[in-house]
């Protein structure tokens, strides 16, 4: 067990990343009491059944009151309306953290907190494209990075202990600026999704679906999975970094319109060279 | 063991897939001696060592003079000449057969083998992004569904024989028309290959890639996984379906336009509804 560090804990949205967060937090003794919130009743039960939370309730305001750590773990929008909202309700001193996958619109909202309280945003690089309180489980934080955005007026111990907490869930605590994790995240998380769905849509118009089903191997599969993720979640995640991902998106066109040109081009040589440089960018980040 | 059915194979290309079908060929007792064909010294020894092969050698004109199955399993490009140029050195009576990931274009290439030997296209939906003869394994195709391409005129005979080797192999045969299975694979392999890539470069040009490695995740390495293929091969593959994939390319960027139209606009609603479509797309395909 390691040294408790928030008697009372509330978990709002306690779905695949808030039940995954209490689950862990609990069985690693960093928490104590954890009210889980969510509308749900299903998931409410689910929180209670799975040992996620020692008390459900549907209500953020009753939940947040009397906790000195607040975990928003929902759809970044509702994350986002909580932050202009809970304040009044908040306790003095009380740490509020937050799981969501964009980080700018976030850091924004929760100016709106009163000054008595600590807010640094968080982004845990784990999820599932499954989703809800049923795929929650301990380990899922286990060795992943866990991004946190203090801002310049950030308590240097309110930090200190939002990273030991992280660090006893087993991630990897890593301060970054939320502007430059924004833009990263489109990279590697936001932009493939989008190419996921994209590719499933081109799919659709382009053959049946029982005629394409004998062709699918490991790369459909594989390319696929994401595609799998909540279509609600994600267009609040590519709303709240839409500039970033619009700028990807054209230069993934250029990119596609240089492999075309490549493509139709008499030597296949140019084609290679395109697709070898590809794979060492890729090579180089899986080495880094 | 099943019933021999070729007592002599040369196998042309003896690399990953060429050697996986040689491995599973001779577990099942299929095959009796087996002759691999590779310009590599390192290739052959390897085939040897892990025992692909009786022999062993650089020239592919001898290796199928006395062979009564010759499997092709080089690049699209190679195999198309090896087609034009090995027909005077085949024995009469031999059934050629192919493992390229693109049909049309081997299937025309055939038409150069003189008239007493079978050629039937086929395309195992199995590999990897690791190449080469040290990844070659004897249950690569088990479970795989395995496509041959029959012409009117390919004698239903050497056809069953076909059948029964790929069913010996553990996979599971299928006949498509050639020009159907180009159209088809482009969507479930080639696009989601080329979309990998353009995703890697994209990448090497929005951030450095040390910068990048903490905020990969499974998403970027599950749709970047055949990123690490082989530049030349799919090179290859893309320029032998070009057509196909062309056309796809330009559907593909339609969605993207259509996706940052959804994400620019007011309501969320729409963007919403092009991923929940594009997920149910997913589902159906891996339902049927």
């Amino acid at each position: 067990m390691s040294a408790m560090l928030f008697p009372r804990a509330a978990v709002v949205g306690i779905g695949l990343i808030g039940g995954s967060f209490a689950l862990a937090a609990r069985e690693a003794g960093l928490v104590g009491h954890v009210t889980g919130v969510a509308r749900s009743e299903a998931t409410r039960r689910g929180a209670l059944d799975i040992g996620a939370a020692d008390e459900a309730t549907a209500d953020a305001a009753e939940a947040v009151a009397r906790a000195d750590l607040v975990y928003l773990a929902a759809p970044v929008k509702s994350i986002c309306e909580a932050l202009g909202t809970l304040g009044p309700h908040l306790q003095p001193g009380a740490l509020v953290t937050d799981a969501g996958s964009a980080k700018v619109a976030i850091v924004e909202a929760a100016q709106a907190l009163p000054a008595e309280v600590t807010f640094i945003g968080g982004h845990p690089m784990a999820g599932s494209e499954q989703a809800g309180i049923a795929a929650a489980r301990a380990d899922l934080f286990a060795g992943c990075n866990y991004f946190l955005t203090p801002e310049a007026q950030t308590r240097p111990e309110a930090l200190k202990k939002l990273e030991n907490l992280i660090s006893g869930l087993g991630a990897q605590p890593m301060v970054v600026d939320a502007a430059r994790h924004d833009r990263l995240v489109a990279i590697t998380s936001h932009l493939p999704h989008l190419l996921a769905w994209a590719l499933c849509a081109v799919a659709g118009e382009s053959g049946d679906p029982a005629e394409l089903a004998p062709f699918v191997a490991g790369a459909w599969r594989d390319t696929t999975r994401i595609a799998g993720s909540s279509p609600e979640l994600w267009a609040e995640i590519f709303r709240a970094n839409a500039g970033n991902l619009a700028a990807l998106v054209e230069r993934f066109a250029e990119e596609l319109r240089e492999a075309e040109e490549a493509l139709a081009g008499g030597a296949g040589g140019r084609l290679v060279e395109l697709l070898a440089a590809a794979r060492e960018i890729r090579e180089r980040i899986a080495e880094s």
